[in-house]
């Protein structure tokens, strides 16, 4: 594995899971991994599970792990060929070069905009990375994909599922303020391309995902309809893709007791922070179903398994 | 010991200090305690020494140590049963859970509100923590104490002493800003239940701390009297209990060389930061008396007995 | 080395570069350096580069390292004598004294304030901390110097030069904000004192340097004059010294193509962050002549050096 952008770049999602589970497993097998090795977390926005996750993960293979968080810092210029004689103090060009000198892995994270689709779309911080540094790179979320939640997700569903083809419901729910799609998008294509489950997604009309990451799964406007007989049901919000950046507000949306009725007795899951009586009633979050605690611990496994590939 | 927020968490507060003072003699004897374990250290306000000192004391067991500023984060909820649909992204609930999953030691700093009595003294956020937590919760200051330093403060005293039973004596002194009660209850609360010192509290009328914590101890309205004969002289600042958060401008409650010459030669103890000319003259804090770099070391190995005690 | 501060700390320019190339060439064999000793980090402004490098360096030499962001913390008070009743909470001496409790070597970045000349050419902050440390202080960059770039200077030319005594042109170059003159006063310095390298220094009028850092040099304030047969050429835009602070809008001062002609097949050196198309064009630095990475891997050999060094 050269990076770890998106499912893609997984040369098998199988294998990958199963190293999860092994150093899961077997924590202390892997602590030489990282030996003499730096891994470099640069923040650009805020995290508080990916973040301790990261560096949980660097440091039980033996990582040397440095944190940096760039909205303390200046900011970098992204666009080629311009004088920079504004407020951006330098290139990423430089930037990715230099932390490369410094690490062996250079995880980043990035958030959209919202305002702009085709430029978030391009995502071009992440990407800018890649091209410019000499050390695989890392996505702790980009604009528009969170792969290392995804992959925790994929573990989650293995320990959990009951039947060999699960049917997985990614339902929308309510929020009050403007959200990325990243979350849903790398699930469903995680989900998709990892092929042991079958995927349906429910949402509001205006609410599609862009088709390249939902293709190859069901797509409904009746979360009932998806709900029923569903061995997971995956919660997370997402403003419009379509119309872009655009939020609604409807509750009717949430996922309570009444909901989870509707499904074959499904684990409820959310990658949090959650919106409690929001997203999902308390009942629901309090119950046994609920894996968000075990999601966030396969956080752990997660970027584990990808440094672990990635520096084989 | 489960969890470490005040003095009555130490089954034996001689031992305790006897730890700390066998570690401090001999740091390499323990390298190992913390072996593949990490402590998480979470901070929802400023610190300095108690920062600095618990990571010390961390990576001197040969814990994995990550502090985490909460302040540059999302906002947490602590109420049960609300719909969290304003500024705050996370129930505590998911927090503590989470965290819990990344660490073996959870360490939390929160400071009160001082507006809200029974709010700050129901001591909400530390409390949450222990309720959700699933690992060793360890108090860096919460609403209303401040263990780590006061078990520093017995260590120093423990050191320093020149009579069995030494008198010490505990004195409010002037600070241009409002401050919490936590540094003198637990102050308070350890030096009675070490029982190894006669303590006499002296402050300006109105501002006798919360009787829960002064129990047993001397409390005076006359400086000089609670001075004379004192082994040890312990300045703070708080604000008022009684009118809560009140605050009172008498600058001639500072410590200087003249109140020192009313005591048995005493030595002056001050948790830092302490503002000079202010709470205590220069000539004081620069005198060979002064026992405030010795508090802070002792800090680290205050700290680092906890961490022991609590991974046994 | 008691402390490293400026090219006056170290013994001798050649062994202190020699170091660094050794501990390059073999980072293993420096692993025990730094065992059981603790390097503390404090930045009173923002860091990217130093940061990393520094961290870098200690885990490389195997020391616990521990970064502090104090913006984010309390105002200190740096004058003797004060009645510390306004807004700075802690005395240098008091926060000295402590965080020597804490690591065996204390780093520190501070920047002048551009506004009074005597005030930040008495290099106030570091020297504060010098006088009131009882471990080694490092400076990741003060006022006037920043020795730790200058060093990482020095083993990159030593890597690249081709001749023995080789024509190095620090040259000024536009920027469209207010920069302090530490790495030019530092730059001049050790090149002077290290004796291997024809220093010329060419600026605007108006812009020389403190004398105190140039004396040795050549100064001229024709540039293509400077550039004529260097062998490096090393570009940095400061604010003046004579009329302290003062910026100048001099766009033709840009190092570009058409400069680099009038070079020996010079290198480029710039210490990072640079504006491309301000300080210099876009060919330039993305020219294999270019040394802007190579220096900043340096940083990280510079810095191994210094801490083992002090430590030794």
């Amino acid at each position: 594995m050269e990076n770890f952008l998106s499912v893609h770049d997984a040369a098998s999602v199988h294998d990958l899971i199963g190293l999860a589970a092994k150093i899961k497993a077997a924590p202390l097998d892997y602590d030489k991994t990282g030996q003499h090795k730096t891994l470099i977390n640069l923040f650009f926005n805020p995290s508080l599970r990916t973040r301790l996750s990261t560096e949980k993960a660097g440091v039980t293979l033996g990582f040397q792990v440095i944190t940096m968080d760039m909205a303390g810092g200046w900011k970098l210029e992204f666009e080629d060929g311009v004088v920079m004689n504004l407020d951006r103090a330098e290139h990423v060009r430089e930037a990715a070069g230099v932390l490369s000198q410094y690490c062996d892995v250079l995880a980043v994270r990035s958030f959209p905009e919202l305002k702009d689709r085709d430029a978030d779309y391009a995502d071009r911080v992440i990407n800018a990375f890649v091209k410019y540094a000499t050390v695989p790179v890392v996505s702790l979320e980009s604009a528009i994909r969170h792969p290392l939640q995804s992959l925790a997700d994929c573990l989650t569903i293995r320990e959990h599922r009951r039947s060999a083809r699960p049917r997985v419901a990614l339902t929308w729910a309510p929020h009050p303020r403007q959200l990325p799609q990243a979350v849903p998008n790398s699930f469903a294509e995680w989900m998709i391309h990892w092929g042991d489950v079958d995927l349906v997604i429910a949402n509001p009309e205006g609410f599609d995902l862009a088709p390249e990451f939902t293709r190859g799964a069901e797509v409904v406007h009746d979360q009932a309809a998806a709900l029923r007989g569903a061995e997971f049901v995956y919660a997370k919000n997402w403003s419009s893709y379509s119309d872009y950046g655009a939020t609604a507000d409807l509750p009717d949306w949430i996922v309570n007791e009444e909901k989870m009725a509707l499904t074959d007795d499904a684990f409820f899951m959310h990658c949090l922070p959650v919106r409690r009586n929001v997203i999902v009633s308390d009942g629901v979050l309090n119950s046994d179903r609920s894996l968000v605690l075990q999601q966030a611990n396969n956080r752990t496994w997660a970027a584990a398994a990808v440094l672990a590939a990635l520096t084989d």
